[in-house]
């Protein structure tokens, strides 16, 4: 695999595949970014990234990983002590994660999002920008009469992030597109270099495959959980014998979670995937990529059953160190 | 006159009364406050509240003139450097219109409005403030396609302005109403103090007494006006004999703006008005308050024409020593 199939491997999408492929040809030492609020246990989302990054690192990028704590802190999180120790702590699960020490940095907000050249600019930038452009940046579920002022100010600080902490790639789930798209256009008229962006897929509910997992919504997976917890939880999953399910009876799109999983987390992270099987069921099954997994559960040679188990073993290697960390 | 009539007299609105009459009890050292974006001459605008803040001073009241250098540099006004030259022209000019300078204290917005605790507090009041809210106090005129972000956080600004300048009254013209109501919601929410608010009138449009007087649109009066502009200007001016014309023939409210500058500028300045008058006319005429004034206007007493010859030499005679300043 060269350095832009590994950089742009399970991206939902790029933005410009032109800006990547020139990052690609010489990635050494370049910066990628992340950024995230402080909470002590890393679940499905950041680890989805951070699976990203891991790739990057293997490419040659350097990480940044911003702990907004400023926002923590407007969000009553906590004093900013107590918001940097939860930091502190998703640094560990992070690491414990797989991200290489040596490749990642962690910044605090607060180290520079209330310097004054850095309020300077985010004020000029809301002067260049519109009511309506910042509008059309927020999620839609944010808009209408309780949507805040904060809500057009903080994508403008997501940009001047991007300028001040010197990165030459974002990085964040498809929910962080139109927060970048805003970025793109509002550094060039502060007279910032534009940085190209890089999106991860959403992973689907767990237990009807519609919509995204979140804790907020539903079930999620996180460091917290047990290996009991994994294997309640995989083996309740929304698991259909396909990667493209049907819609379901009121018309929502479904995706297959399970696949899903093993496509954006396992098989980035583990060379072969062990399905364990009675003799008598068939045996043991060894899958060096993902698409053989896939075919094999569409065409009926691994049951549902047999892929989740695989799937719990798998996620509760990858979470272990972090657990550890957790309970130590 | 009682310090509350000193402190309101001429004011358009004052929110509140309550609160107004509990500084009047006690005004010594009080703090009221107005702010403007830097700009080396005095125009009317300017010269209105300061007749107020004359007559705050006059009742024991401190005053702080917050030059707003930071909005000035992001509107493109200059460096720093420039715009602070600007604000020390400004400020003498404000001296020679008549404020006490033992009683004036002028301060730069980047002293406070860049350090990390305003800006903290900034992004505090951003989250607590709906984006409907902050629309309500947008002028009008800013509001549709072209509004900016920066007209949503300004108002915020002014609102934390008057918390971190420890002021006990915010004095603007009416034009200011939505912001310092705004201010009055915003504050109590950051766990600050509300504080009253006076507004001073708006003078309408000298040439034809529709709408306000402002250099934007029209004839205005400032500091660099010749004793010979001045006398041109005044001579032109709308000036039927009543203090309450009819609307003009579009149906838009019409003020007598000769009268509004007898009453809002000269009189809170000037003991006594000398009419000039050949004998031949009926002689010298004398008012020492604004009533009797517009009575004898209304009366025919006094021709409008002579009144405005007054109101001439009583502009030139307000502007001379910042005049003398300008052109020192």
């Amino acid at each position: 695999m060269d350095a832009y199939e590994l950089i742009t491997r399970n991206a939902a999408e790029v933005v410009t595949e032109e800006e990547l492929a020139e990052l690609a040809d010489d990635p050494d030492g370049k910066h990628a970014y992340v950024g995230y609020e402080p909470s002590g246990v890393l679940h499905i989302g950041h680890m989805l990234t951070a699976t990203k990054l891991i790739d990057l690192q293997k490419a040659g990028f350097d990480v940044t990983v911003l702990l907004a704590d400023v926002h923590a802190y407007l969000n009553d999180k906590g004093t900013f002590a107590e918001i940097r120790e939860t930091a502190d702590r998703m640094q560990e699960q992070f690491i414990a994660y797989g991200l290489d020490e040596s490749q990642t940095e962690f910044v605090l907000g607060s180290t520079f999002q209330l310097d004054e050249a850095y309020t300077l600019d985010l004020h000029a930038a809301e002067l260049e920008t519109t009511l309506s452009r910042a509008t059309r940046a927020m999620a839609e579920i944010a808009r209408g009469d309780h949507a805040k002022v904060s809500q057009m100010v903080y994508p403008l600080m997501q940009a001047l992030d991007i300028e001040y902490l010197d990165v030459d790639l974002a990085v964040g789930g498809l929910d962080q597109r139109k927060v970048h798209m805003l970025a793109r256009e509002t550094l060039p008229e502060l007279e910032y270099d534009v940085r190209p962006a890089l999106h991860t897929p959403i992973i689907a509910d767990l237990d009807s495959g519609v919509g995204k997992m979140a804790s907020s919504s539903g079930v999620t997976i996180s460091m917290e959980d047990s290996e009991n917890d994994i294997e309640a939880k995989i083996n309740d999953a929304y698991c259909p014998p396909t990667a493209d399910p049907d819609p379901d009876g009121d018309g929502n799109e479904r995706e297959n979670p399970v696949l899903q999983l093993f496509r954006y987390h396992v098989f980035p992270r583990v060379e072969t995937v062990v399905v364990e099987r009675p003799e008598e069921y068939g045996g043991e099954l060894e899958y060096d990529d993902y698409e053989t997994l896939e075919a094999d559960l569409e065409a009926g040679e691994l049951h549902p059953m047999d892929a989740k188990s695989a799937l719990a073993a798998e996620l509760n290697a990858l979470i272990e160190p972090g657990r550890q960390q957790l309970n130590a």
